[in-house]
């Protein structure tokens, strides 16, 4: 009975209201501003000519080119190609961030760009790149922070002295010789506003940068993340990555200001900064802690806080003028050591910045690389040069020092070959010293060249390693 | 003794490479290209005449205008205010969505820009704008994506028959109701390029729609959520939601493609990619969730999968002709129903989408909203009369409709109040038919004024019909 009711009502309600609909768009008819009516009679006329499956294509062709349909179709494809490509290289016993790097490239003007431009300016069209990079920047400051999360600063105090004198061997030798071969290639290939201090700096900090992320992931696949094969070289690169960002922050800090007393102003002020995020901000986020794992009701805003100090800490460190990553990076380091409580963060932000964001960055540095312009005999000559530079100092740096503090050789050359992984971390410096003008194109495609030649050679160069100096026990448990 | 050793080598190693990185740098003075070493001579005189600290503070006020430290730094404005106002309104007993809204419309030109001018313009520097819209509306998307997985398909199926006829009563009579009052406002609020169609479809649209998010926050606030009374609501605010957002595509698709017969292409084309997500995507999905919840070592790419399945859905849904947002939220609807599944998906998502970026969603409405253009008499009248259609409307239909199926007065008036809360969904609508062309700025103005006030009124009212016809026993357990 009371459904009979509902029915009626509903069939009432919907059909008298459909009437009423239709009556007032009859008269709305009326109602059209003259202009309008014009408009719309020339438009008429147009569709009697064109069919309305050809307005339809019309309309069609203006949807696809919009800019939010532009955005999700790169994001489409930079996703998806990332994906293929780190699978493959999974499936070669390579980690996955060198394909989606190799994606990267391929979908930029070395390879899409030099063979079907049409399809590249339909991809990326200029307009569109500024979101992308925005978008990639966000995703890095979103990665470095939880870079900063992962290292953990204890098991580095443990192994403090070996870890520092291994990892600082590591960054100073290298460095020494980038600046050396700066001062050969400087006068040819450095853009001609770069002033050698700052090119040479660039040269160096390049040669000198680990991939912490990177060698996590390989210690995780070959199984080696326990022994202490894999601690130390963890530790190492742990100390080696805050004492890199520490003096590439230095370095911009430098560039930026030019040569001139002002640079003192700006590492005055960084210090300060990183002295209160350690002395203030850190006590403070203890407590957040406390209070995230007691209080249910008041999660959502600790989480809120925890963004907010993040973003901060990137915007000072942008402002004062060393990078918005060093920021970020900071801003991870100091958070609470509970590993539970720094897991609960990184899976909030872990995906959307590791699967969304982060392959934009590969592909933007891809689009930034042109490796159409090595194409002479010279440069690869350089490219020779740059390569064997950054194996011999980083490889040959750490191998040594690793020996000196005592490493059997079977470890230390492990130590040395691991460290030699430059991947990601080397491309965000790359490109902050392209977007600071420091480095030319073909500098800049050598040495993204010179990233994916060291990162991709670490596995192999390991396994031969360990098929050379088989392990002996007495490593093994330690 | 080895720790002598190695003493001696890191101070050898260090300090010599600190002397041939000196030594480098003073030869490598000599290799300047002419150009910089006339510019730097310059800038040394120039130095000379200002003081390093005022070249420090050039290159800080340099700093500060990258677009990337204003994106920041208006990325932290925002979200500290709209927590604030959020924490304040809800000291208030009011949901904190309604003071995110209002620290919008008071970051924008309605407060700020009204009397501080200049802070506004350093703030919101119209060339950053783009950006920030971009980061909304991929913050947009997320949430829809949210919103559909929310919406528990198998609760709406048990009450199918009562939802549906509350909630469609309650979209088609206020929906009628708002084409009608387009018809007296249309010739003199309307853009001059509006047809009376899309303006009255569109008034219609905004009348019509409820807010699913602040409707389960507010019951959930009010310890209702378990009642039959909650459990209705929901459900009903469930069936709505599906229906309008299915007739805001077919009237953004009739909008785009004028009043030509492509219309029936988009629409066909809208029915079929439903169709596919149920029929193809959905299945395939419970095969993923399978997978998820087996095989550890996959986990990573299912995410991925998901990812892309949410972009390349509102990336589809776009280039058809009806929203972005549509196609997210169909994504989220389509999600496997397991609510393990689905709360491990919304975990990874929901802070980033609700607390990073549906702020700058709020903000970006705000700086649209000019309330100072409701400065004359006549625009308020509009706005009563607006504000009279939507509460009557809503609220009146879906009381009838919920005492036809027959509930109680006290449930059908408490439902036909909750329903009328229109707050973040209709802003939503808003910025589309804004963005479209559609509403002029007097008109927007008055409907984000409306949904503020049928949002605001929502606790209060129910209060205050709790307080008027008190509880009985038989509802609380049922």
């Amino acid at each position: 009975m009371k459904k009979k009711w509902s029915t009626l009502f509903y069939v009432l309600t919907l059909g008298g209201s459909v009437a009423v609909i239709y009556w007032i768009i009859k008269q709305g008819r009326a109602l059209q501003s003259p202009l309008l009516t014009a408009k719309e009679v020339q438009s008429e006329g147009e569709s009697a000519a064109r069919s309305s499956f050809g307005e339809f294509a019309g309309s069609f062709s203006h949807n696809i080119t919009e800019p939010i349909a532009v955005l999700l179709m790169q994001i489409i494809i930079i996703i998806f190609f990332a994906r293929v490509f780190g699978y493959f290289f999974k499936k070669i016993n390579q980690p996955a961030v060198i394909g989606e790097i190799f994606a990267g490239i391929i979908l930029g003007p070395s390879v899409l760009g030099a063979y079907f431009p049409g399809v590249a300016d339909f991809l990326f069209p200029v307009a569109s790149l500024g979101t992308l990079n925005f978008l990639s920047q966000i995703g890095l400051i979103l990665f470095m922070f939880i870079i900063g999360m992962e290292l953990d600063l204890k098991s580095v105090g443990k192994q403090a002295y070996d870890a520092v004198v291994i990892s600082h061997a590591g960054i100073i030798i290298p460095f020494t010789l980038g600046m050396g071969l700066a001062y050969f290639i400087y006068k040819d290939y450095a853009p001609a506003t770069t002033s050698f201090l700052s090119f040479a700096l660039f040269m160096g900090i390049a040669m000198g940068i680990t991939a912490f992320p990177v060698l996590a992931r390989i210690l995780q696949e070959k199984n080696l993340i326990r022994t202490k094969l894999g601690v130390t070289a963890l530790t190492c690169a742990a100390a080696d990555d805050i004492t890199a960002w520490c003096v590439l922050a230095a370095v911009i800090a430098l560039v930026k200001s030019g040569s001139s007393l002002s640079i003192f102003f700006t590492i005055g002020l960084a210090v300060i900064y990183v002295l209160i995020m350690l002395k203030v901000v850190r006590p403070a986020l203890l407590r957040l802690e406390y209070l995230y794992n007691h209080r249910e009701k008041v999660r959502n805003a600790i989480i809120a806080i925890l963004f907010m100090m993040l973003i901060c800490s990137a915007y000072i460190a942008s402002v004062i003028g060393i990078n918005t990553l060093f920021g970020a990076f900071i801003a991870g380091i100091i958070m609470p050591p509970n590993l539970n409580f720094r897991e609960i963060i990184t899976d909030k932000i872990e995906d959307v910045s590791i699967i969304l964001l982060l392959p934009l960055f590969f592909v933007i540095t891809g689009l930034k690389t042109q490796m159409g312009l090595l194409n002479e005999g010279h440069l690869w000559v350089i490219f020779g040069w740059m390569l064997l530079v950054a194996i011999i100092g980083k490889f040959g740096g750490i191998t040594i020092a690793a020996k000196v503090v005592g490493q059997s050789w079977r470890d230390s050359l492990s130590i040395g070959v691991l460290m030699n992984t430059r991947g990601l971390m080397q491309l965000i410096v790359l490109n902050i010293g392209y977007d600071l003008g420091i480095l030319s194109p073909e500098i800049f495609a050598m040495m993204v060249l010179m990233a994916l030649v060291t990162t991709f050679m670490t596995v192999p160069a390991l396994d031969l390693i360990h098929w050379l100096i088989p392990e002996k026990a007495s490593n093994r448990d330690s």
